[in-house]
């Protein structure tokens, strides 16, 4: 995979019009193999689950709603801030009772552009997600029958579920509320990033060392896995095709996907990352163990490239990244509606308080 | 303490312009003893640490940011959630490696308007209250040091702390960070509560079930230590001076005010607690275990007023009391920087976690 239309090769060679030729080629190049993000997932999601304003509303709720998990103290933006990136920013995610997640917790933004759900694509949309961290034993710990009395007994919500799924005969659901939650996770997105500028035509919003990063990345292989509107997110690849990385970052007893496929050819293969927002998602990888952005390209490089990348590619390829970082979603925090009589009681393990001490 | 306004009496008695008259002798008497709560807090807090945008938009990112704690996980936020009435809405809040806080976590909104900070009064103000959970071991777990080098590791929050305190010569401290969160703090106050738009004058704005329940409040003795702007949070009480409620409602261990003044006479003595937006913050009481509102209106007529209040009186009373729900924050949720290489790493007691499983 050599280079054919190299920037570099023709800004060294000092051409003038042969430059521009081949800045136009890298840019025609680039619209083949990305797209920007959209102003609205609404195209993408379809009719299947269709975003309404109400919909929206109720799943907005929910987000931040900690009752969602049975110790009501756990809500989805816990783990996927909208302040962080969409991310926790921590090696993987503390649940239920203190207990650590297995792997790290992937940003919510742009994730309805992915081509499926958790780092192994066991969950085909984010209506099918949803349903997993609110009942997984270390994350919310929760139950459909107890969320669904936990919002039954809650008339805003009763009244939010009615109007935003007018259709349904029992509006208050868990198959309602993995929805209202996917329609709101869409409106998540972050466009407008100096990348998608770029893409749309503007070859000013990179710098010089990001378009020399952008011409590595399509031109030695970064582009195989990471692709389309979200930069990767799209297919399943093994991790460590050159070299297998330490357990540190590839642990042994987490196979990938062959634990959803039960295939041996897919040991170690997981759903490639979108790298929109990159720079905002540390700690890096499904281990989470890797805080440096140029370390885990430096660690792609030996893993999936062959060291194909020299030291100065793998700089620009860290610049290029940072392009990447769209417009933050704009998050007016919801008013919850308050418990009643009838809430189920918060199921929160039975710890002894400090007798006697401060509060 | 007989009633001598009484609106229930005229209203019984039939009294026409008699009845006008009570009505106003009412307002009157609530506007000597209540204030609505003002637009701003500004005036509150003077001086001593005035009020900019600079450290408005500084606190906002603090008290949302789980930076704060140890673990990076625990926010401001977490406990004083702005969407469920400024607490947390559990018995005792859950920190650092899920140990459980010893007293009910008071909500954030208004708490400007308090006399003193904590249940016992132990802070004079939002800037030394704010020191005290970033550092508690059940809580945030985290110490001064650990908090600067986070904040020092971060530019854009070199920059904030410079820009909200430019007369400090080390404007990232400990010590502003909590002025810039007592500062935010401040601005999460709930103005305009149908008791707030009474208190101005309009008679309407009360059910005549709340005019009831207020002529009780008022006359049969809640008013001795719930008064002023945030009808309570002014003044230190016996808890149970008439009964001693049992110990799930009063635990024998936690002797309240004593342990802050080391006096006989404050055994059993809290700051009594503000009322406004009491509806929102279940479950009642600094030990967190009674969920009902008229409940624990019902405790406190047994525990303090020798059971002066009538069954009816209950129910007017909690009537009145939801009344205090004012206009909530709207709060717009903060984009934060993110963290860089030299920024502490979390610490999060090692878990082990699940291998070979989802995430």
């Amino acid at each position: 995979m050599k280079a054919v239309h190299s920037l570099t090769a023709a800004a060294l060679l000092g051409l003038g019009s042969g430059a521009v030729a081949a800045e136009d080629a890298m840019l025609e190049r680039a619209q083949m193999l990305f797209e920007p993000i959209p102003q609205s997932a609404a195209d993408h999601i379809g009719d299947r689950n269709p975003i309404t304003p109400e919909k929206v509303e109720l799943g907005k709720m929910l987000f931040f709603d900690p009752r969602l998990s049975a110790s009501q103290t756990i809500s989805c933006n816990t783990c996927h801030n909208v302040g962080m990136g969409g991310d926790d920013n921590i090696p993987s995610s503390v649940g239920h009772d203190w207990q650590r997640g297995p792997r790290n917790s992937p940003t919510i933004f742009n994730a309805v552009f992915n081509v499926a759900q958790f780092w192994d694509g066991r969950a085909e949309d984010l209506t099918e997600q949803a349903k997993g961290p609110i009942q997984a034993g270390v994350e919310m710990n929760n139950t459909p029958s107890n969320l669904e009395a936990t919002l039954n007994s809650i008339d805003e919500y009763v009244g939010a579920f009615e109007a935003a799924f007018p259709e349904s005969e029992n509006a208050v659901s868990f198959d309602n509320t993995a929805k209202a939650l996917e329609v709101y996770q869409a409106t998540l997105i972050t466009p407008d990033s100096p990348f998608d500028q770029y893409l749309k035509g503007d070859t000013d919003a990179l710098t010089d060392q990001q378009l020399a990063g952008l011409d590595a990345f399509m031109n030695k292989g970064c582009v195989a896995c990471h692709n389309g509107v979200n930069v990767g997110g799209q297919g399943y690849y093994p991790f460590g095709v050159i070299n297998r990385p330490g357990a540190d970052i590839l642990p042994e007893a987490d196979r990938g996907r062959a634990q959803v496929t039960e295939t041996a050819a897919d040991e170690y293969v997981f759903r490639s990352p979108s790298l929109r927002n990159v720079e905002l998602t540390a700690p890096y990888f499904h281990s989470g163990n890797v805080w440096s952005l140029r370390e885990a390209v430096s660690i792609m490089n030996d893993a999936q490239l062959n060291s194909l990348l020299t030291e100065e590619d793998v700089d620009n390829v860290t610049a290029f990244l940072r392009s990447l970082t769209g417009k933050q979603p704009e998050v007016e925090y919801p008013v919850l509606p308050i418990s009643t009589d009838e809430t189920p009681m918060p199921d929160i393990p039975d710890y002894p308080r400090p007798t006697g001490a401060e509060g």
